[in-house]
């Protein structure tokens, strides 16, 4: 687990010499000529409310562009082709898409569809030859995250994890703030991640669709949040859960868990994950010299947070138009974002829920390597 | 444990008619003739920094008033005798503090001494018939709470602990708002307790008068807080602590525990306790149909909070002013704080500060009965 901390090293010394990403490059617009290289050109995997959000957010990507589908419902696939002006040739279903690895006009296949299959599709899309850029949770456990990272190494094609939060330019202030020392040492991070989930027949709720409950989709944002805000990984993790409702959040699908997170440092997080409870989506770490808020902390609209030092100003940009800007520089550039995006970053957090589960059910505290 | 959630079943329905203090009748001066009846004449034990807060405090006092001081130091008490006109005969050491027993110009004692003195010295007080305050922690474990419980019973006069946020007015005003049930079912609390402890000799970081450590001292408000703010008492508790400098922090002395609590409703809590961290003190609160926020939500300054409804507007008073005031009229008017404040009520603490050291040192989830 060293890569990220070394990488968090050599940052500190010489962050200026890194070709880091500070979120888009529309946010320094006015010192840039505007873009005319070429476009990262994606398909996406899954129409559903998820995919449709970042469809309507590519269209004001500068550097990436939406090109094709992959859909088993037909009637989704021609909405969209309209909609996005997507032609014929670039459009698959769930058995045919491997023939893309004939089409010279995709680069990359956005997975966005149940956790559970994202694991076989993304081998698929690997061995296709296409970069393989994946939704939150990669997959339902580390095995098939490792799996994934390795099917993509082996077809030396990218796997980046959808963690948008990573080039939303508040948080990317917050992270340059603490490499940059100005909160000290990180004591304690606190990460409330929830909301109350609606349509018990959605795929969330369904283990065998999902993997897992609130922690699988909301609570994984605390869990990554606690590791970019204290900048180490977790060598301890207990978790606790609490179910209210068994009708709705079936055996195998997590509603509430409290879990804490030991660092290296001696710095702890302490978080909620939930599927039950509103007003929550709040970020909060004390340092040995400042802290920092963030509410809300991993919602889609504004995000709003302050330090020690005032409140932070970043202008907002939609977090999926700056995600695909971002990938595209990743994919053609070589640059690195504040918060590595790859496989292996996916990969922690799914040991993490690993762990987590693990402790849930066996009362024990967990450790990680 | 039902006696409090009973108290607040009588008190939902028939809220008018009982005589509830809402902090210091002060709040209601304008309303109310100037106080002319006797006032509860205090005897400090401890004349520390803490027992000079209280006595300053005590001179705004509309019901009670300093009267007389027990001390080991007589040099503090020539001070404390020209500061507050306290007589000779009320003036007393720890070893001859049972003869108070023949002085009829004292009603009760305040003892603001190391906690682990608490329960020695409360049960003298009871034998020598005066009414006992005790600071809290009110002892160092649950057994030595339930002889204080048994030893003021037995001498027919009262213990009050000095939770002196249940008499602060932005704090009674959300327990009422929760009471009346303007949060609807609560679901979640968060106590982040703490701050960086100075002086590595005091007698906060000897176990021998301590008899723990940041738990004892201010991990006890987020433990009060989230019993005074849900309105349940914690069915488990789990708990894990950290300590990153065992020097100051010697065996047997917390430098910070997270622990959690269970309750029947289902609702749950995850508080912070700490000697090490700065910029916490606060409590949040979501629940089904509202929210609240304390920031800082126990320290003695002015406690700020919003709801919902928007920010908290019940003006400051100094705590421990409108908790003499408020004592007095429980003494002598069997008037009833909104949330208890008795030896039952410090005692239902005690017992969880009892489960949260055997989870910190079982690594168990610890069932309360």
């Amino acid at each position: 687990m060293g890569t990220r901390r070394d990488f968090i090293e050599k940052l500190t010394v010489s962050a200026v010499s890194l070709p880091i990403l500070y979120g888009s490059t529309n946010l320094f617009a006015a010192s840039e000529q505007p873009y005319k290289g070429p476009k990262l050109r994606v398909a996406i995997m899954g129409l559903g409310s998820y995919g449709t959000r970042v469809a309507r957010a590519m269209v004001d990507c500068e550097r990436a562009k939406l090109v094709g589908v992959i859909s088993g419902t037909p009637s989704k696939v021609i909405k969209w082709q309209s909609e996005y002006s997507i032609p014929e040739k670039n459009c698959y279903n769930y058995q045919n898409f491997d023939n893309i690895k004939d089409n010279p006009n995709i680069d990359a296949v956005y997975i966005i569809t149940p956790n559970a299959l994202h694991c076989r599709q993304a081998i698929r899309v690997a061995k296709a030859g296409k970069h393989v850029i994946c939704e939150k949770p990669m997959a339902i456990n580390a095995k098939e995250g490792q799996e994934m990272v390795n099917a993509c190494k082996d077809s030396d094609v990218k796997l980046l994890i959808g963690y948008r939060m990573h080039f939303e330019p508040k948080t990317v202030e917050v992270v340059r703030m603490r490499i940059a020392g100005e909160f000290g040492q990180p004591k304690f991070f606190q990460g409330q991640s929830g909301f109350v989930i609606g349509n018990p027949n959605q795929w969330r709720l369904n283990k065998k669709l999902s993997g897992g409950g609130a922690l699988m989709d909301i609570g994984i944002y605390a869990i990554n949040g606690a590791r970019y805000i204290l900048g180490e990984e977790p060598i301890w993790v207990t978790a606790q859960e609490t179910k209210t409702d068994p009708i709705k959040f079936k055996e195998g699908i997590d509603e509430t868990i409290q879990f804490q997170m030991g660092f290296p440092s001696g710095a702890v997080a302490s978080c909620l994950s939930t599927y039950a409870m509103r007003h929550l989506d709040r970020f909060f770490m004390t340092g040995e010299k400042g802290w920092m808020e963030m509410k809300p902390s991993s919602g889609y609209g504004p995000i709003k947070g302050q330090t020690h030092k005032g409140e932070l100003q970043q202008p907002h940009s939609t977090h999926q138009t700056l995600q695909m800007d971002g990938m595209a520089q990743i994919i053609f550039e070589g640059k690195q974002p504040i918060v590595p995006i790859d496989g292996e970053e996916g990969l922690k957090d799914m040991k993490i829920i690993d762990a987590i589960y693990l402790a849930v059910n066996s009362g024990k505290k967990i450790e990680l390597q």
